[in-house]
């Protein structure tokens, strides 16, 4: 038997043709997309370990699969091979080998989403993708006022939907930046040691709520501290979130 | 008989699902559904008049459509009234009443296109469907040596596919700009008071070559004065291509 290697490979995917990024009976997902390709480069049944588990239309640019494998091409080759079995929507950009021990969730990283919202007053359909539409304005400065209340770690189940399921509902958030990246496109730029089902798209969807004065900006503390999911305000759709980038510390 | 009046529309679009903005016999185009939509709205038969007719697969921010009507609709209501029947990817953006006169093609014009490069080792998939994919790196400063050459008035024949029918292939380039947009990402963008059939791609897809050291940058205006298609470098794909400004001068 040839040397079994751990490999991690860094895959990008706009995710709005897929069930997300987890395996599921019905539906393609970035997961199974990649254990399909490497099936097919391999011939070893190959079932990836993802780092986030990203929900249906949400879209990548960093996310982290490991695998082992027999197979010996070189580690950093992987990439280019895996390409040619994937579909255009999914490209793995960097391919390494790591320790036979490393589990992409379970070491300690700093995991940072992107979500765009388009406040134009009609749709801009080169956004639609990758945008949510809401028609603006949005008033940037309650809503960074609000963002900051946010920031520590605490517990945040009044910003996670019920059917998830953690040990513990604490985490910790070391950055929300709101950032006017032009002309009606905000940017909510997220970053925390882990995040709760749905927790960025229930955290935008609030802090919308906020821009648009449907939420004082003042209840913030009260809704994070009521630990209740009910106390904040809707979950942003799915479209508008990317995984930016995980960074190990 | 209602008074006729003429009213222009403000158009964005993402090219990617059309056959271009003229209509045809055979596949869907954006011309076709703003005359299909305004026909659901008014009831009456609706030819629009654009102002450019961007190729299949082009995207764009503000082209303009004009048509006559005998609909009673407040001008600046029709854009958000002509939205309701229009599939996402197409959006009007803004409407208003124009000169009975007024000729879209036929006023001077300034239009600006922009040509968005990726050029990462890897495809990022979240701009597979808004730019080239060129494996880099490329030569950035030879390739604004060699756009300085366009600008002005000449004959762009060379930068013309010979199916193109004009009855003269003399345009004005006021600028072109390559702009570092982000890292990894090129934009061409330029300027000019009219363009030949696939002129704005047959520039960009000779610059990129010039940027691959493919052909030499000094070569430029030897091209330009060929007047000869077969002198410049390749078509550029349409996807990168976006019209985005369209000014009255």
């Amino acid at each position: 038997m040839d040397k079994l290697r751990r490999i991690m490979l860094i895959v990008a995917y706009d995710g709005t043709a897929y069930h997300g990024w987890q395996v599921q009976d019905n539906g393609e997902t970035i997961e199974g997309e990649l254990n399909k390709a490497l099936h097919a480069l391999t011939g070893e049944e190959i079932a990836v370990i993802g780092a986030s588990r990203t929900d249906a239309g949400v879209h990548g640019l960093c996310n982290r699969a490991v695998f082992d494998t027999e197979a010996t091409i070189p580690a950093e080759r992987f990439a280019d091979a895996i390409n040619t079995f994937l579909p255009e929507d999914i490209r793995v950009r960097e391919s390494m080998e790591v320790d036979a021990d490393f589990h992409p969730r379970k070491c300690a990283t700093h995991k940072t989403y992107e979500y765009r919202i388009d406040c134009e007053k009609i749709a801009n359909p080169l956004m639609a993708r990758y945008a949510w539409h809401v028609k603006g304005p949005l008033d940037v400065d309650k809503m960074k006022m609000a963002a900051q209340v946010l920031v520590g770690e605490h517990d945040f189940t009044s910003f996670c939907s019920v059917n998830g399921v953690t040990l513990t509902n604490v985490r910790t958030v070391y950055n929300v930046d709101i950032i006017e990246e032009k002309e009606h496109i905000i940017v909510v730029r997220i970053t925390g040691n882990g995040f709760l089902y749905n927790m960025v798209r229930i955290i935008v969807g609030t802090l919308v709520q906020v821009g648009m004065g449907r939420i004082d900006c003042a209840r913030m503390r009260d809704i994070l501290e009521a630990c209740d999911r009910t106390k904040a305000g809707m979950t942003a759709p799915a479209n508008g979130l990317t995984l930016v980038k995980i960074e190990d510390v």
